[in-house]
This record gives structure tokens, sequence and C-alpha cells, in this order.
């Protein structure tokens, strides 16, 4: 596990880490309500789309939380937050959904993926944070509603096993594919993540047991809902 | 002004007419939320995004208040929202706006008309469900914050005055093609509004009171916009 900074007694690097990995957040959940929202819509009966609704507007007050948390922190939110517009356009525009069964797949896998990036990235800022974060990113069980969904669908078309399991191959590749933008694009929370071990960083070892972490939590989801990881 | 009916006393017709406007308006919002959402993911910049996404997740709130509602009273919440879905698919079908600006104008313009219609009808039930249907629709403030953007707009580009000018008046005129579908299609609902004086309907002067008061605010509305009504 890594040190823990102060928050009293952070680098101004430390800082704009700690800013970068809030804007990446609260993003991400604007991104994750606009998405689940969607789903809300495609769905033509009233379970699982009221189920859908409601995280979508929990997934906004969680980008209000990190907004109000920005300026807290003397940050701009507008600036912080937007500037990973683009890396989220890519992400949702690259795993686009073209079904209901693809959408629900996608909120059980993708956030499943983004929030333990997420809460693995916040064991590197100070305590402080990370406890917001914590809260921010709610409990792990807020997407278990979609896995009988998917397990039925299965069930009733076996053929799609297939698809399905590509599509959850393509979702974590996507989401390493634009973890590795972000961290070429962000320096400061690059280097607090793979820094050198002399700097508070991981170093190369503990980020490959962060990765295999991330990659086994995946393969466990996929095994859940009844698919190859 | 009509008669209040008793919450104690109501007959059969008068608890299948409650029932009818609490899903009308609950479907309504759930539907509010789905375009609003639509309209935030629209939107390019953080304001009016993070506005729109809030105002999203007022509508949905006020659907799930309403959902606990129907049960409350005895009703499934599923069938009775539910029965409004055809209706409200056609109207947001025949009034999908073409761009961020058409949508901002159905958020002021038709969110005003259908709450304006809501809280006519809600005259008619009886005082407890008045009381909770003014509670859930909101203040008539939320989406004011659209007006300087639509006002902005217009001073960039005047020329687009005819076209959202023709905009309005066409949301105008199918909310009142749908509300005539759904008083065919609900003949407790028409016949607690329309129905004769006797019965504590409102009789067909005091419904075209009606009818002027709802135009009056539309156009009232239209012209705060800079538009013709």
């Amino acid at each position: 596990m890594p040190d823990t900074p102060d928050t009293a007694a952070l680098s101004d690097d430390q800082i704009a880490a700690q800013h970068d990995l809030l804007g990446l957040i609260g993003c991400g959940q604007l991104f994750a309500f606009e998405t689940l929202a969607k789903d809300c819509a495609l769905s033509k009966t009233m379970t699982p789309k009221a189920e859908l609704g409601q995280l979508a507007c929990q997934e906004f007050a969680g980008f209000q939380a990190v907004s109000a948390r920005l300026s807290a922190v003397g940050a701009d939110p507008e600036t912080v937050i937007g500037a990973y517009v683009p890396t989220l356009t890519e992400f949702h525009r690259k795993t686009a959904p073209r079904d209901l069964l693809e959408g629900l797949m996608k909120v059980y896998v993708g956030d499943g993926i983004s929030a333990d990036f997420a809460r693995e990235i916040a064991n590197y800022v100070d305590l402080e944070t990370q406890e917001f974060i914590r809260e921010v990113l709610g409990n792990r069980d807020q997407t278990e509603f979609v896995v009988p969904y998917i397990q039925q669908s299965l069930r009733e078309d076996p053929g799609s096993a297939g698809r399905l399991a590509l599509w959850g191959r393509r979702l974590m590749g996507e989401a390493l594919a634009q973890a590795q933008r972000v961290a070429a694009d962000r320096p400061d929370l690059a280097r607090l993540v793979v820094g050198s071990p002399a700097a508070g960083g991981a170093g190369l070892v503990e980020f490959a047991q962060m990765l295999a972490r991330l990659t086994e939590a995946h393969s466990e989801r996929m095994q859940r809902l009844g698919l190859a990881p």
C-alpha cells in the first residue's frame, strides 16, 4: 500500500494530481449520467427504466458533489472537469451500445472498471480526498440490478454469449486505451501512480499489481454474467 | 373556482380520475427527464449542461414521488404511469428538437404548458392530491435559466426568430392535440374537468376560461423570449 500524503502538506504536483483525479471522476460521472439516461429512454418497460433513471441521477449527484469539492479546494470545476470531455467523448463514441443489452452490460462492466480504477488511484492522494472519492463513487452494488437482465437474456438467446463476451473485452480494452491517453496527457497524475517509489508513487511492480487487480475484478464480473472474460 | 372534493368521500369515478391525473403527471416527468438528459448531452459547454442535468434529475425525483404516491393510494404505478407512454411517445416524436436551441425552447415553453395544464386540472381533485401535485411540479422558476440562452441566440441570429416562433406554436398545438387525445381515452378525467357543473366538473364556460388562461400564459412566455406568440 502506498504512503498516504498529508492533506496539509501537499506539493504543487500532488495538488495538480488531486485536481486531475477529481476532474476525471466528475467528468466520468457526468458522462455516465448521460449514457444511463439514454439507456433509460431505450428501455420500453418500467423496470429497468426506473432503476436506470435512478442510477443516472446518482451519477449526476456525484458530478455535482465533485464540482462543489473542486470549488472548495480552490479549483475551477468547469476547467478541470471540462478537460476530460474529449477523452470521455472518445471512449463513449468507441463503446456506443447497439442495443439495450449492450447498454446494460456497459453499465455493469464499464461502471465497474472505471470505479475500480478511480478507487485504485485514490490510494495515492491525501486522506481527505480519498474519503471523499470513496463516498462519491457509491457502493459496488449499485449496478447489481442489471445482472439478472443480462443473465435472462443469455438464457433466452444463448447464441448472443459470444457477441457479449467480445463486447466486454472491448469495454476493458477501450478503458485501458483511454487510461493510457490520460496518463500521457496528465504527467502529474501519471507520476503520482507510476512515479519512482522515492517520490511516493507506486513504482512499476506495484503498478503491475494494480493492473492485475483491475483485470481480475473485470474477469469476475464477466463470469458472474455467465460470460468468458 | 371548482368545488374541491373531500379526500375521504371520493366516488369511484373521482378516484379513477385522480389516478389518471397522477399517472399523466408521473409519465410526463419521466419523459421530461429523458429529453432533458438528451439536451444535457447535446450541450457542449458546462453551462447549460449542468443546469439541464439538474432539472432532469428534479423531474426524475418527481416521477419517483408520483410512483410512491400511487402505491400509497393503492394503485399500481407501473400500470397507471405506463398507460401514458404511447401518448407521450407520440408528443415527443412530433416535437423532437432539431438542435439545442429548439431543445431549450421546448424545456421552457413545453414544460410551462404541461405544468400549467397539470395545475389547472389539479383544481378538480381532492385537496390532499392537489397539494401533492403542486409540490411535485416544483416552482415556476425552474426553467428560467434557459431564457438568457434563447435571448442571446436571438440577438446573435435575429433571422431565427421566425423559425422559433413557429416552433413555439407547434409545441402548443401538439400539447393541445395530445390533451384532446388523453381526454378521449380517459372519460373519468375528462368528466372531472369538463363534466356537468352538477357533477362537480367545470362546465364548458369554465373550461373555455381555462383554455384562455393556458393560451395567455403561453403567449407571455413567448413574449419573454422576444418571440411572437
